[in-house]
Formats: C-alpha cells, sequence, structure tokens
C-alpha cells in the first residue's frame, strides 16, 4: 500500500484502529510512514505515546473530549473532522492550542459529513473555520463505506471514481480560497484502484491484517489474510459433525457474512504450523457463534483428524473488530 | 431471583460473566450468594482474588488451561465441565487438586453436551469420573439457549419444562449411583418460570442487566434494564432524520434483532436525568452501527430538541457483550 501510495506521489495515512499496536505501529515506522488516523482521541494518545507526531482523528468531533484534544494539540500535529457550524461553534469556544480541521464529506456512503453537492453549507464552514484563531482549514475528508456493499471489483471502482471525481469537484471549485488537500481511503477501494490521481492521501486501514470480508469483497487472496484466532477445541460431536471451540462473540465479534442459501458465516477454518497456517479448509466453516462458544460444520474426515486441546485457526471476518477485542497478538516469524 | 430461587430452596449460582464486576459482585454477596458461574478460567481467577470461594466454570474445560485451573483449584472449590472420554482422559493426566466435575447436557439446544438420552454414554463417563482421584462427580448441568429464539413465554415455559423432565429423568435414573445435583439456568427461563421443583440449582446471568433482547423475549420490562451506554451525539442530519453517536459495534458489539419489516435494531434510545432514565422512546431506534459510529433514525421532533455533545442512552441488545467491550460503569444511584 505504501508502494502504490509512493508511486502516486500522495501522502499515505494508515488507519491505526484495524491494529492498535505500537509494535505493529513501527513496522510503518520502519518503511517511512509518519502520518496515521486513528478513530478516538484515546488511540490518539496511545499513539502520541509511542513517538508518531502527525495523527489525524478520522471520526467526527466529540466535542466532550476537548481537554484530551487540547492536551494531544499542544504535543503533535492533530487533525479532526467536522461537518457542522455547531460543531465549530463549540470547538471555537474550547480549543487551546493550533488544530488542523477537515471537512468530513458524504460521498455517497450517507453515514457522515455534508452532502459533497451542498457547495454553500461547505463554503459556509469554510469561511467559517478560517475566521477561526489555531484552527488550519486543511480540505476535504470522505469515506465510500459503501463499497463494503459492492458486488464486484468493477462496482468498488465505480464508487471509488464517483467519490473521486466528487471530492476533485469541491478542490476545484474550493481553489478560490486556497489549496486544500482531498483525503480519501477505505480498504477496497485502496485495494483495488491503482491510478489515484488527483487524491492528496488516502488513509486504508483494514488492510494491515485484510479478512474473510475482504476477500470476499475482492480486495484480496487468502495469503493476504495476516491475522488469526487460535481458538482450542473443547468438543466435538460425530453425531451432527461439529466442533466446539473456545472462540465466540466475545473474542471474533459478531460479525458476520449471510451466505446465499441463507446460512451465517462468522469465520474461516485454518490448520498452524509452526510459523504460519494454509488456505482455508474446503467445506468446514464456523457457521454458529454465542458468547463464548463457536461452532464449526466440519466433516467426517476433519473430526477424526482433529483431538480436544488442539489449536483451531480462525480467519475472522472483520480483522479489526477481533483485534479490538482480543488486544493482544502473537507474532509468527 | 436470590428470592425466587429461596422460595424453591435451591441454590442460586448467579453467572458473572454478564457484569464481570467485582463491585456488582459485592452487591451479590450482600444478599447472601456465595456460589457464582463464570466462563472463562480467567474470570474464575478475577472473582477468586475478589474473595468468592466457589465458582463453577461454566464452560466446557478447555485442557490447555489445567495449569491456571490447577492454581485455582488450590484455593477454591472449582467446579468444571466435560462431556467426554476424551477430555476426561487429559484432565485426569494433568488434575493435582480436589475438583468438582459436571456432566454437561444436551437438552435441545444442540450446542455442547451429551444428549440426554445418551444414558449408555453418560454412565460410563459418571463411572470413569468416579474412578479418578481427585475428581468428584457433581452431577448435571445444562443451557437452555435455545429459548433464545422462542417466541412466546409459553415457547420459553415449553422449552424449560422438557429440559427439567429430561433433568430429573437422569438423575432420577442415576440415584443408583448417587446423590447428583442437576443444575439448569438461562435468564429466559428463570425470569419466566416461577416452580423449580425437582431442580438443585439455577445459574441465569443475564438477568443483572437485562437488555433489548430479553425484553423482545418476554423475560423483562424495560424498568428492568439496568445498563444503558451512554453516548455522545456527535452530528445531526436534518435532511434524512439521522443522528450520528459515538456509540458502534465497538462498544455495543453487533448483535442485531431482526424487526418483522426486516430492518436491523441495534439498540433503543433513552434520555438520561441526573440519576436514571426514561423509558425508550417511541420511533426512535438505533438501526445502524459501524465500528464506531452508530446511526439513530430520529424524528423531525427529536432532532431539534438534541443538539451536539448532549449524551443520548442506548439500552443494549446484549447487555453481556457491551459490558464485555465496555469492561467499566458509572453507577447511578
Amino acid at each position: 500500500m505504501k508502494t502504490k501510495a509512493d508511486r502516486n506521489n500522495i501522502k499515505f495515512r494508515p488507519h491505526f484502529k484495524t491494529h492498535q499496536s505500537a509494535i505493529v505501529g513501527s513496522w510503518f515506522k520502519e518503511i517511512g510512514v509518519s502520518s496515521i488516523s486513528v478513530s478516538s482521541v484515546e488511540m490518539a494518545k496511545y499513539f502520541a505515546g509511542n513517538s508518531w507526531k502527525d495523527i489525524t482523528i478520522a471520526f467526527p468531533l466529540n466535542v466532550l473530549e476537548m481537554d484530551e484534544i487540547n492536551e494531544l494539540s499542544k504535543e503533535i500535529s492533530l487533525n479532526i473532522l467536522i461537518d457542522s457550524l455547531e460543531t465549530l461553534r463549540m470547538l471555537k469556544q474550547k480549543n487551546e492550542n493550533r488544530i488542523g480541521v477537515y471537512i468530513k464529506i458524504d460521498t455517497g456512503y450517507g453515514r457522515v459529513g455534508i452532502e459533497a453537492g451542498n457547495i454553500e453549507e461547505i463554503e459556509n464552514l469554510i469561511k467559517e473555520i478560517e475566521k477561526c484563531n489555531g484552527l488550519l482549514f486543511k480540505g476535504f475528508l470522505t469515506h465510500s463505506g459503501h463499497t463494503y456493499h459492492a458486488n464486484s471489483k468493477n462496482e468498488i471502482q465505480t464508487i471509488f471514481s464517483e467519490a473521486k471525481n466528487k471530492m476533485i469537484a469541491l478542490k476545484k471549485y474550493f481553489s478560490k480560497l486556497g489549496d486544500f488537500d482531498i483525503s480519501v481511503g477505505d480498504t477496497p477501494s485502496c485495494s483495488i484502484v491503482d491510478d489515484f490521481s488527483g487524491i492528496d492521501e488516502i488513509r486504508p486501514g483494514n488492510f494491515t491484517f485484510y479478512d474473510v470480508m475482504q476477500k470476499h469483497l475482492g480486495s484480496c487472496d487468502y495469503e493476504d489474510i495476516a491475522v488469526a484466532l487460535a481458538c482450542p477445541v473443547v468438543a466435538k460431536y460425530k453425531s451432527r459433525n461439529e466442533i466446539v471451540i473456545y472462540g465466540g462473540g466475545v473474542h471474533l465479534s459478531k460479525e458476520f457474512i449471510l451466505l446465499p442459501d441463507g446460512s451465517k458465516l462468522f469465520g474461516e477454518i485454518v490448520k498452524f504450523d509452526k510459523t504460519s497456517w494454509g488456505r482455508p479448509i474446503e467445506n468446514i466453516y464456523l457457521n454458529s457463534l454465542s458468547q463464548e462458544h463457536g461452532i464449526i460444520k466440519a466433516t467426517p474426515e476433519f473430526i477424526d483428524e482433529i483431538k480436544i486441546g488442539d489449536l483451531i485457526g480462525v480467519l475472522p471476518i472483520h480483522s479489526c473488530l477481533t483485534a479490538n477485542l482480543m488486544k493482544d497478538f502473537i507474532i509468527l516469524k
């Protein structure tokens, strides 16, 4: 991803919410990354404490955390997102230091941000930001999260192009006010698209680990999935071809993929060797999860092969949520 | 729940996985509870460290944790669950102290346990347990988790009665070998049923907080839901009648209730006052969740009333998962 950003001559600001780990972060530093995104003030504090000096909190400003934000912006170069005059008024009242501000733009996802076509509202907000001491207007930021609902690589490419064009149009329109950046960056788009011309910055995060959802979307192959949950086998039921693992919603999260036959996929199953794991075993799935239990629909052969106390690997549906729940890794080398 | 257990003259062994809190635990102690259930060795260690001396790990024995289990069983009265000779063999090899053993029985849920009708397998297992030094066979334990899929209180009552009858039949059949306990205890059953005759122990947990799922099942009323997630309002969109809160899958979990119209309910919305909260606001729901964002479908009136930076309460769908994610509480008195 770094190579791709370099090739396009754009800034690479990976989202660290996926791993939330200073060690994984250090691997980014080793290849020359110096700017990151996070999704909470708490994560910004954690990474600032691990010598990251340029952090965007890529979540709408929570005005209740202005004290912590002021502490942070004393020490590092911090960027925040806003999308309304109401938020700006509170920010202005409480902000104490120099802070970078992006306007969050909705390019079609419909979650947060000012709609890209709402030029008047965007212009008002820029002008108000620029009147505020300490606030440095940086540009426009969007997240095309609707790529996660795409059914093909083509559809992801189309969503990306539409978002990109809206963002470039904004940049162009507001060039009368200054040279502002545009920042994009969901993992499906950044994985599939090669040409980022016109963009200033990308912020993918999930690609750090990838997961089964990204494989289903076409963002990655199984070989690219870099995290697996090691689950002890605690029970076997030959009569119903099921294996029960110690691995449930409190470990993997309850994220699932709805399969065409109406069943739910909660993870794919791999076998570990000392330093890695193999491809997912065919026709064997984690198809039910409760709080701590996972139930694997297996084959008679697999059940005969597996012993109670074995460790089975589960490739998570959504690695960010699994990593957030587990908080810790074992690094295989 | 304690009163109900006392009235039936049975042991009350509440499941502490719901709250995982020494403080909440102390409230149980104050009313005379001395035995608890937990769902992991880690939780058993935590509560043993908070002076709980009689703990059942109500999850199939994970033989990979025998070292920690041996540490615990040195200090406290510990019970574990098994349901196979394969697990028993490993337990026998590694067990160092006196430990209580329940056989997990499947009374219809189909997750873990020996099927209640499989007398031969149960008998073999009891006899093998009784041959092992240090292992004290305590009885039969079941969890009728299929009550969570029930569509009415009647159905919950029926599931409970069927499970109870199977357990009582086992106890009676094996009275030739000893006087063994039967332990049951999902929250829906324990909330709805009043007569526990024939049962020795109940182990409900979720009733400590209840949640929207339990309300939908008929286990509780809204007034019984004792936990709400306080979520800052970070954005408002009048044009689409939506409010965005800082409260997503990493806070609430991604558990949802599928509504008849096909939409998903991720939580109900309440307003806080200084010491409590009101009933859920009608026609306003948390109907979309991503990692950190929650989107509330609201009314124009509600949107006008709410300001950015306000705290909105979300009654969780599954309080155990929300408490597990948040790890901490503010107690309102």
